[in-house]
């Protein structure tokens, strides 16, 4: 063989041996191709492709006009159209104290790309970022590709899977730079208080820090408590608050999101992180610009009953799980979900035989019973399941039926 | 004003000050407001604002058609999805002596994201890569930000802006991971010759090192030399080829892209350099689903006469702009342009009166004339220019109009 002077980057698959795809993918390896009946995966969040849960026509619509006046086929400026910023401007401020400019929000590639930016921006030798447990693993690949040191704060099950913020507060020092909360809540289906938000926006600003709001599951609640964006308290600590139409819209392939600076006292221009968003931006992916063109009609044409729709549906699917869970002895629920389309649930492996771990219990589920739900470990909880219930609801039922059965014949005999 | 911990990431900046977009906006704050007369812009390669170069409504169609069937609205897997790998893959394979697999197709947001993730999986410390000058800025923003050391090679504008191969041969050291060709060329307009490119091939080859050919501009040739892509010598040397549908169909606000490992001797699978790729692409953005969907339609369907008609139009612009150049004493052009839509020009200060450098020369036109161009500097070359002349032909006859009036009133007196 030749003496070829290239190397891969090891630290690319260091980073990426983080993803949640990458189990699921291994799990779905597990998968019986001789089981007669249909898959149902509860693995992944991602229920497009369900018919109860196909987009409003509005939204198509809004793309297809926009394609047709061929006024969007060229490039876009790097921090995306003004009539899209604009748009997003005011479609989030009308659930804040204080109204956005369209300088404050930047277009992204999904949410995705937004977490990469803000990853970028404010990686720096030393730095520090406290990162919720559980939580969505993407951020921990993105602060390993950055080089930023990660932190876990646990989120307390007993509280509604609220922050430990003296857990924050022991964590944070000098080369602390942010914390991120997510919320409406991956895995955990929680939806904060105003009074916790509120506590959450005190502690950063006493430690000095940012607080990363993750709102890409805006406005999908179903419980007690209504959705409050972070930026809510912007006066208080400088948020940047990420989102996109993935969620609500469910149309995660269109690949739009933002990244906002919710900071009505400027204090993100005037340490120069809004111009280093700017600059990172210069050097990423845009997303489509013809899909930034219709954002505009497809956030001020969407009817309430589209959202309400779906509402209805994950509400039912959370009763059912919720439900259900309760009649399996080796699985319980701490809290019922109350938003997004998650929960986690806690294996107890003492009732069981033949299972090792979270692992374990989700490779022998696929196997026997074609189920697929992601092993707690991969979002940071040991033998705990994040089962995501937005699916067709009798689906859901079947898939709680399984494994019902699946956690009885496993079962310890007494 | 509080202690805030956080700072912004100063390397983000640095690499993303070389963007030309930078640049083309500062020039562009000179225009002046009163100037009735249109702006006519010849400096970013977009084409897709002008009626003649809309592109086919087959391409507008498929996109439709895939957008109403609601089957692509989910997320897609990060390497992209097997219709789209196999249709570019088969696309790509006709100019090819051997076929490329649907395993060897990557899709990327646009062509600059694979840019950005071979400028990403090649990183090591220590590592350098091999740049021509003049070049495109993306190359140098994105290994500054790889922190990849750049070394540049002359491209020979008294040989038709042919790779300088010595230069290549003395730049090459132990640490030289790959060089870059840009073909159909941006910024010279060049269409390298099967001989050239072998001969790159052949010198890759003995010095241990990749190819990475930037054939964005595929196909859109309009001179002696047919397009060959550099995937034709995958048998000497690996070569990882770049590309989208951008240019040759004039939609590069759609921004979808490949990467493609033309390699039939898998040195890049054995190397682990295709196991980085899915990593990087793994914790990367994607581009969006119903695009992806509708490249399979998009590249069968397209006739002939669509991309007939976009080259008349070139060949005819390129004429007009190599017969003009002429009329203008302190502008000569080296090398009529063949492909792409860009040719570099030369000025001699020495015969004006009151014009600095490029830069000063590019300021002052978009003031006095309303005509924007990029200066040569952008790209490497100090007192060229870089005149994109993909626009409409009548415009491009105005826009050398103003050039000439305004070389004659900033000449130099006899
Ligand atoms: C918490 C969280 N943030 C961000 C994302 C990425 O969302 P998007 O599809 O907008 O990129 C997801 C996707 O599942 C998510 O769960
Ligand atoms: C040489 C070169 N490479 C890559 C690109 C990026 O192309 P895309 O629009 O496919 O991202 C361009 C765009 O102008 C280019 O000129």
């Amino acid at each position: 063989m030749e003496n070829w002077h290239f190397k891969p980057n090891g630290e690319v698959n260091t980073a990426a041996d983080i993803t949640i795809r990458g189990i699921l993918n291994m799990i779905m390896g597990a998968l019986d191709a001789k089981d007669p009946r249909p898959t149902i995966p509860l693995g992944h969040g991602d229920p497009s492709v369900f018919p109860c849960f196909r987009t409003t026509p509005v939204a198509e619509d809004a793309i297809a006009d926009v394609l047709r006046s061929a006024k969007f086929n060229c490039y876009a400026p790097n921090v995306g159209i003004p009539p899209a910023r604009r748009a997003i401007a005011e479609y989030l401020s009308t659930d804040l104290p204080y109204k956005l400019s369209p300088d404050d929000v930047y277009l992204t590639v999904g949410c995705a790309q937004a977490i990469e930016v803000v990853l970028t921006v404010l990686a720096r030798p030393g730095a520090n970022i406290l990162l919720p447990r559980p939580g969505y693993p993407y951020y921990e690949a993105r602060a390993a590709f950055s080089h930023i040191e990660v932190r876990h704060f646990d989120l307390l099950p007993e509280n509604g899977w609220e922050v430990d913020l003296d857990a924050v507060e022991a964590l944070a020092d000098e080369n602390t730079v942010a914390m991120v909360i997510i919320n409406p809540g991956n895995p955990c289906g929680n939806v904060y208080s105003y009074q916790h938000l509120e506590k959450v926006a005190e502690t950063a600003k006493k430690l000095g820090i940012l607080v990363i709001a993750d709102e890409v599951y805006d406005h999908l609640t179903f419980g007690c408590n209504p959705f409050v964006p972070m930026g809510v308290f912007g006066e208080t600590v400088p948020v940047l608050t990420l989102g996109s139409i993935s969620k609500r819209w469910i149309v995660p392939g269109w690949r739009l999101g933002w990244l906002v600076t919710s900071d009505p006292n400027g204090i993100l221009k005037e340490t120069k992180i809004v111009d280093c968003i700017i600059g990172c931006l210069n050097i990423s992916s845009d997303p489509a610009t013809f899909i930034q063109g219709a954002i505009l009609q497809i956030l001020e044409k969407t009817k309430g009953d589209f959202f309400k729709k779906i509402i209805d549906i994950l509400r039912q699917d959370a009763d059912i799980i919720y439900q259900r869970i309760r009649e399996i002895g080796c699985i319980t629920c701490p809290h019922k979900p109350e938003g997004s389309m998650f929960v986690m649930v806690k294996l107890d492996l003492s009732l069981l035989e033949d299972i090792k771990d979270d692992m374990d219990f989700c490779f022998k589920l696929a196997k026997e019973e074609s189920v697929i739900v992601l092993p707690g470990v991969s979002v940071g909880l040991k033998n705990w399941l994040r089962i995501t219930f937005a699916i067709e609801p009798s689906s859901l039922e079947e898939a709680l039926e399984r494994i019902k059965s699946f956690c009885k014949r496993h079962a310890k005999k007494k």
